[in-house]
């Protein structure tokens, strides 16, 4: 057993002192787990859309300072009182969104917004007494989404943590965290295409083209990939998508482009890009009698989604999902052996890698628009 | 076999030779049977509120004169070439919308809008040949929805009949063959709440009682009947509902009326009300996390349905349905068998009745909202 049961831990951290401003590689203390909390030694994290839009926190109510991150894969460092699911050397993933196993969400077979633990990304505190494990000289350093990943220590509730097969490769299962989860399960828990099937996927980034890896492995037999940026369509290649359409080479509503190529429309379409216009088109090309479409995109507060009730009647389905409705505790963990089975692929989605003292590499690249993931490993 | 096969028959049909005219009861003359199109007895009709929009054809390209109705129930007097399915002499319901078997959408497991078949209310002709079967003196009278019941025989397409079981009372289940299957369909069929859970029906007449009927037949626990009309509710406790809301008594949006009365939202919700404003209340008073509501109601042509794309993001479900999603040829029967062991109810929908010499009486009834269906009983 670890000599730093119940200590305060001293490590290092990334922290975001301004909204905008570079991260700054600083000691911080972290606190032990408190009760239904478990202290973890992250190895590796990356770097998701989420961690830069509140780094940006443009129109927030801003929460600084703040340790940034909710990507990752780590090791029970200890656990707090009450924990008993968890022991130190446990693997685990940290997760935005938990499980607490108790609310009416928990219980229900098809919801996984947990009550108690569910996303809420203005909280910068453990939900048990409202006060922050992170400290620099006593001055409180805030948590962001419950997981905090940009440090090699930190304290999350043991209902945002899954616990995965200790022979998996930590460097490569941390992605399944946040972004890949989501798109894959989107497709497969959400969308659900048939053998053969027709897909039509909008917005090819991490997440739209774990969707498509979602509809690879479910056997659809045309994988229709949608973006304004025609550069995406290289890349997506490697994810099975099979065709292309950008809707700015159309003088018409991509809708239509989509549903003349298929004969009246696809059979599922999964909506990956947070744009109200790509939500719409994405439910209006999926074919009457028996199309289902899936927004995953975090749309802007003030959208509204418009269409002809028509659309409806004439049986289609609309549906949105969060974490791809995953149960973190409950369905992650089998996530993770559907990659140790090889029955999905991670590692194409990995396309960089920096040292943690490198962290904000990492936050350059995503903000040029490049590659997918960007894997950040600690350096204990 | 009937001295008639392959004579024109003379007989009575109500007969709307002008937009919002009384019908009048004429002798007609009705062609045999072409390729695959069946001549039918009808024994019992009902009347529907689409009758009379389309016998009032405000708005519309108005096809006079015809021959209204489509619920009924009858018995087959002969085939035409190619009919392998019905003989003379067995018990059918005739459909507003039909089953080819053959195209993709009947191949579909998920779909009942055949593509051969669908409903087309601007069609006064039968599809093989373009014409009428029903004539005047050599003058021809159009067929209305494929069925045109309100005759003492019609000639319907084999696609259009379901064959049901000839011990089943033809004056109660003429009522599946259009409302009553719409309603009921579109909760067992698409809503499919579970037993103990939450459902709301906004719209009480036939086809929302239809849909409480299907509620109460699932075993929920709690039937919430919304209605502008409070006239409605007293009825409406026969069909199961247990708690009545009127949006005009209350001063906020109804969708917050019952997410208050339900901890954050009804399990099901399934809107009859045609309306929009119905439609987008029925949507977003379900739960997060698993609350699905269907649309059956027909809206007018320019309304939009608009909401919050987040309220599908927190994974609400909107579905629409057509007839309930039954598939008239394959479903129907089995329907009628669910009435026959007891399993729904029907009488307690059929609340006037008069001879087919008064039809136009039915109108009135409909016209000052009196009742739920009206049977109108064919003299032959
Ligand atoms: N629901 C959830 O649980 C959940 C979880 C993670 C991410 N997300 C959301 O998923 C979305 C995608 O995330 P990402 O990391 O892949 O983003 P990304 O920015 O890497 O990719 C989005 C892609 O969409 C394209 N796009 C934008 N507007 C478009 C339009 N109108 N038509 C076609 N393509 C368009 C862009 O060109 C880009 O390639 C974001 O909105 C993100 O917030 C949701
Ligand atoms: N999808 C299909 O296959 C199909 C088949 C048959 C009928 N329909 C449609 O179903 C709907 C209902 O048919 P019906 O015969 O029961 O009609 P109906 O007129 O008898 O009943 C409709 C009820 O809705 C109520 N209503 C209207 N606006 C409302 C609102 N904003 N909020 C709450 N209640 C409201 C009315 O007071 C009325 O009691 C119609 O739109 C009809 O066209 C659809
Ligand atoms: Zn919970
Ligand atoms: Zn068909």
């Amino acid at each position: 057993m670890s000599s730093t049961v119940g200590q305060v831990i001293k490590c290092k951290a990334a922290v975001a002192w301004e909204a905008g401003k570079p991260l700054v590689i600083e000691e911080v203390e972290v606190a032990p787990p408190q009760a239904m909390e478990v202290r973890v030694k992250i190895l590796f994290t990356s770097l998701c859309h989420t961690d830069v839009y509140f780094w940006e926190a443009k129109g927030q109510t801003p929460v600084f300072p703040r340790i940034l991150g909710h990507e990752a894969a780590g090791i029970v460092e200890s656990v707090g009182e009450g924990v008993t699911d968890l022991q130190p050397g446990d693997h685990v993933l940290p997760v935005f969104t938990g499980e607490c196993k108790e609310c009416d969400h928990c219980k229900s077979e098809e919801s996984n917004m947990c009550s108690l633990l569910r996303i809420n990304p203005d909280r910068g505190v453990m939900i048990g007494d409202g006060k922050a494990r992170f400290s620099i000289n006593g001055k409180p350093i805030y948590h962001f989404l419950g997981t905090s990943t940009f440090s090699e220590y930190t304290v999350v509730h043991v209902g945002c943590l899954a616990k995965i097969n200790p022979l998996a490769p930590l460097e490569t299962v941390c992605v399944l965290s946040c972004g890949i989860s989501t798109g894959f399960g989107a497709t497969v828990n959400v969308a659900k295409p048939k053998k053969g099937s027709s897909v039509a996927v909008f917005g090819l980034g991490a997440v739209g083209l774990a969707a498509a890896e979602g509809a690879r492995v479910s056997g659809a037999s045309r994988i229709i990939g949608v973006d304004l940026n025609s550069d995406r369509f290289e890349q997506a290649k490697k994810f099975g998508v099979t065709e292309f359409v950008n809707p700015k080479d159309h003088d018409r509503p991509v809708q239509e482009v989509i549903a003349e190529m298929t004969g009246g429309g696809v059979d599922r379409s999964v909506e990956c890009t947070g744009n109200i216009n790509a939500m719409i088109s994405a439910f209006e090309c999926v074919h009457d009698g028996w199309g289902v479409a899936v927004l995953v995109g975090v749309p802007h507060n003030d959208d509204v989604f418009k269409t002809s009730p028509v659309n409806f009647l004439s049986e289609r389905t609309l549906k949105g999902t969060f974490y791809g409705n995953y149960k973190p505790r409950s369905d992650i963990p089998g996530v993770v052996e559907k990659y140790m089975n090889k029955e999905m692929e991670l590692e194409k989605f990995i396309t960089h890698e920096v040292p943690f003292s490198e962290i904000n590499k990492a936050f350059d690249l995503m903000l040029r628009g490049e590659g997918l993931r960007c894997l950040i490993r600690m350096e204990h």
